[in-house]
């Protein structure tokens, strides 16, 4: 196995580091040039399933940006196709599903992932990020069941889950056999690359914020504590995340998971006043990378010092990088975290 | 005037009433077949500039649930043309600006508003409502700067209002330029509303949520100081509300409002528990009406059990009633808010 620079996964496990680590959500892909450049010359199905293309991609902001961790270049739904979903990724609109689930029958017909056979282009992209080129850990990734579960039920994006909420309260048999299956499919999927060469996983259950704290508790809690307890015996650090999702962190908290994920409206300050002890990652507005560098770096520091109050802090942004930002602008905020964290902890 | 039901002003003012009242946001359009009926005949802009009609629709859920107030039939958009905002409401969009602003001399071509010239069908609409027709109080309402300022920087809806940011992080002087021809709007509009016969503000910043506490401090919450407490001289109730906005609920409760609008993310016990003393209004998340009667009233029931705890709860959804909902089920919900709760509190 090659060196490489642990800090991430040492801020990961709440332990003391030389200073904060960084990472940033969609660091690879539309706000990058280089990656502009190579859709031009191939599609995104090809980048995905080319494993040197994908390693490519997703090598590149941490050799530009110096960021603690990569991040596998991939989209939440690649694993569904292989249980019986038809996702197509639609421009300007994102995930379009044409047989989305209507009733139990729908969610019996789905199969189970074999990643071997189903994605190997995914461990094989993996597998030579982390033998071969990296020197910061690889950190590995699903969608949550309920985020999920929300486009295979509405058919594609959603502003108010509605259908999604209606099924779950109307159907609870059915919405259970769901969250069984996809269940499944994700300890499947994330354990393939844990082995493969991952170094943590992070889930994704972006939109999980919709759902007020007695659904969480009744319908989402029970899956997500299942699948943490299983993963725990990876024995990798195990990172939550969601966007709006604030009134749900100490829920979050509550789950055999190492670090909890912040997006922008719950300060690091506040989570901590709340109780959460755990390792924090976040929680820059991604939308501050549009702001002049000033603002950016007041901001910046302000979240640091709040970090900086106790080990177990990994500095990110609250969702992921528009395509509007500027690479100057993140090599330029890595830079600063380091040195402004570097001093503090001297 | 009228002997009108003074239960929701009441419980407003947080005094103590024989029952929790009740109101929905949207309820009136499009979840009633009357009103999808009248769209056959006539379009949204008959509607909403004939005083008859626009009473008619304004007037039908109380008659229909019985609820404790009327809402002004009317969008947020509505005053905007009179200050040079060309507003177009796209069916299955929202509404869309062709005229974007985009820099200071953008802002400062936006005129004033003159309600008894520009918008007499709404004063005429209330004064209908008001002293011939309504036994319960109509609210008047205004959508609030922030989400105004959205919709005229982005050109449309938006999901991470990037470009709003963007220009409050970059274009201070436009900013503060924008937010004060929105505040002077938002007042006379108001102002004109109150004198027409509404006796209650609710001011709708529906998206105001997508800010952090620090941008929300800075650059909103003086604007919105400014605007409550000039109308803190119309003497009537004054209510705030914002969709995924409970990191805000404390900032909110230190304006001079008197009802505090929780959406269903946050409880009410833990708002009371975050020292909310003020009325909260809310918080049933508006898909559970499209849930089994049961689940509805057992959650109906949690919200009104902790509403009890202290004078001061007006019941609603927490957010507007969605298409799918059945009349019937609206109507069911008030009569058991209304039973439940006069029987807790004899």
């Amino acid at each position: 196995m090659r060196q490489i620079n642990e800090t991430f996964l040492k801020a990961a496990r709440g332990e003391k580091t030389d200073y904060t680590p960084a990472w940033y959500m969609r660091q690879a892909g539309r706000s990058q040039p280089e990656y502009r450049k190579l859709k031009e010359k191939y599609s995104l199905f090809e980048i995905t399933h080319q494993p040197e293309l994908c390693a490519y991609v997703t090598k590149l902001p941490v050799d530009q940006y110096n960021v603690d961790a990569a991040i596998l270049y991939k989209d939440i739904m690649s694993p569904l196709p292989a249980i019986g979903v038809d996702v197509d990724i639609k421009s300007g609109i994102g995930p379009v599903i044409d047989n989305p689930i209507r009733s139990v029958e729908d969610v019996e017909k789905l199969g189970q992932i074999d990643p071997e056979s189903d994605v190997p282009y995914v461990l094989e992209t993996i597998k030579i990020l982390t033998k071969e080129q990296l020197d910061v850990p690889l950190i590995g990734f699903a969608g949550a069941p309920f985020t999920l579960a929300s486009y295979m039920i509405e058919g594609g994006p959603s502003k108010n889950y509605n259908k999604t909420k209606a099924f779950m309260y109307a159907e609870p048999k059915a919405w259970w056999a769901l969250m069984d299956k996809l269940t499944e499919m994700t300890l499947t999927y994330v354990r393939a690359q844990v082995k493969a060469g991952a170094r943590a996983i992070q889930i994704f259950d972006s939109w999980v914020g919709a759902l007020n704290v007695a659904d969480y508790r009744t319908f989402i809690k029970p899956v997500m504590e299942r699948i943490f307890s299983e993963l725990r015996e990876e024995n990798v650090p195990l990172i939550m995340f969601g966007v709006g999702a604030s009134h749900l962190a100490k829920e979050w908290h509550d789950l055999p998971i190492d670090v909890v994920g912040l997006d922008w409206r719950l300060s690091i300050a506040e989570a901590r006043a709340m109780g959460l002890t755990k390792t924090v990652q976040g929680n820059l507005d991604p939308a501050l990378l549009l702001a002049p560098w000033e603002v950016i770096e007041e901001r910046a520091r302000a979240i640091l010092d709040q970090g900086l109050a106790q080990p177990g802090h990994i500095f990110n942004l609250g969702h992921g990088v528009f395509p509007e930002v500027k690479p100057e602008t993140l090599k330029r905020l890595t830079s600063f975290v380091h040195e402004y964290s570097a001093e503090k902890l001297k």
